[in-house]
């Protein structure tokens, strides 16, 4: 098969479409044809060294793809070669083909093609386990997200709109802060002129924001712990601001909040199949009632796959960039 | 009646043994004739002006008790006039009588006596609050408890040790560690000595802490971030080290890992009855059974409250300082 391997870490360009063995399916795995990956941020930093596949994961770049199940590894049971499906990987989707473990499998939802369901795993599984799972985010809770008109934005908008929280985001330009609110946000901070701090106490007659989605990190953290409300909870999922930052330990206990920060790519399968079997259980149901819509920017070929980084490097994107074998 | 009063914040002689008025039981609340109440961190930084009570509260110091229920107001169910009770206080503890909402009321444990009943409410509501659900220690993991000796860290040790966890403690002397490890401590840190980093990594091998009680804060903040397991939990309830310090996202971020900051006395009424009625389940059947015990330092007469706060301020006691009327 072909794939986007990586001989030296670099640049766009250090992504090389090459010939490479196919992956073999083992225990509790299977093999999918792709018919479509979707790039992440972690496939840029991957791309330029930072970020190793955890241990006994393909070593080509790509966190989710759709296609159809070609052969099954020994002790699968519930799928069927030919099912269409999409699913987490913990890499390896850009590539004609890729070895998943089944418990990461997802079945592709009714009213969402093939092509496009490869925008919903990654996003529909970090926003579910962080936003849901860890911050346990209720009905009429204030929801920031940064970082709006993301992939994991827009699905992020749209689930906590779902269970009838209220969402602000920030974003980088009118037009994304626009496509946000046709999503469902609430309140748009365009954070090249504003202060979110500001606009969401505004917001919220003074009380915060109960739950943060953050991918900045250090940059944010103070403003961050000024936002949240009492007991309010901040997700750190990404760090394009930096590791180090200052916390005001006195400020977060007269708010009795957390700061937590986590990854989905680095747990571990077992925790990564329950975080899939409840996104089955609650977000494909919104997705196939129409509620929840993957939001796909564009689709390019997987040759392409530099273009595509280009595209998320310099954050003209809204929603999802795939690629197609 | 007679109770401690603060004229004006200062040192421990700040403390003035005054007639005043009795308190009134409010709606949902009733009387308790005081015999005895316990001495807590907090009351020193009332003392000195930096802890107001919450609205509402009384402005004597005191955040638990024990004694008999001497009147009942409107709205009270539960309980009767001569019922022995110990109680969570949102002040007025160091006092004859005191209001209590009857949320925030437990019956003493049988086999425990009426004074030292005045140990227990403060000490388990906080450590069943933070340790169990917030943090959820489960069993087989490992809690790392900072003042092992101290009322909460003597609770911490055999609460957890009762649900099956293991227990690693810091403590400031020889003696203290000793008393930490027959109430069943498994690892004891001389923090003048040795340094807790290391100790738990040992006693771990290199896996760390996975749910972490803290009374330092800033001082200790990017060390216990370094002790924290993957999917650790730092908890912090004392500042005694400072508010503001680094912390390392990136670290918490590839630990999967969460720091929390919190009080009781700040909680709402509604969450500290909440609270109360999880202890008296599953914290007052091990008191009943002899596998918690209340760990009193040494009974003083409340109008010597000032002297107590001596003994809390030299750090010279193992578990709480009681006061009796």
């Amino acid at each position: 098969m072909h794939a986007i391997t990586i001989p030296e870490p670099g640049g766009p360009d250090a992504l090389v479409w090459a010939e490479v063995p196919d992956p073999e399916p083992r225990e509790a795995e299977v093999l999918v044809e792709v018919a479509a990956a979707a790039v992440n941020r972690a496939d840029l930093l991957q791309r330029q060294g930072f970020y190793d596949p955890p241990p006994g994961a393909s070593r080509y770049p790509g966190l989710e793809c759709s296609g159809t199940i070609a052969a099954l590894g020994p002790d699968v049971s519930g799928w069927a070669v030919g099912d269409q499906v999409c699913a987490l990987l913990s890499g390896g989707g850009y590539a004609e083909k890729a070895a998943v473990p089944a418990g990461q499998l997802l079945p592709v939802p009714r009213g969402v093609d093939l092509v496009t369901a490869a925008a919903l795993p990654e996003a529909a599984c970090t926003v579910w386990s962080t936003v849901f799972m860890m911050a346990r985010l209720r009905p009429a809770e204030m929801l920031l997200v940064h970082g709006g008109s993301s992939g994991i934005g827009t699905m992020a908008i749209q689930l906590a709109k779902a269970v009838g929280a209220r969402v602000a985001v920030t974003a980088g330009s009118p037009e994304k802060l626009a496509r946000c609110a046709e999503l469902g946000a609430d309140v748009g901070v365009d954070y090249r002129e504003e202060d979110f701090v500001e606009r969401v106490r505004e917001a919220t007659r003074g009380a915060g924001a109960d739950v943060i989605l953050d991918i900045i990190g250090a940059k944010y953290l103070g403003r961050n712990v000024e936002t949240l409300a009492v007991d309010g909870r901040l997700v750190v999922i990404g760090l394009q601001g930096g590791t180090r930052g200052e916390l005001d330990l006195g400020r977060l206990l007269t708010k009795r909040a957390s700061v937590a920060a986590t990854t989905l790519r680095g747990r571990p399968p077992r925790e990564k199949a329950a975080i899939v079997a409840e996104v089955r259980e609650h977000v494909w149901p919104l997705v196939e009632a129409g509620r929840v819509r993957p939001v796909v920017d564009r689709i390019l070929r997987l040759e392409d796959a530099a273009e595509a980084h280009q595209v998320l490097e310099s954050s003209a994107h809204i929603g999802k960039v795939l690629l197609t074998p």
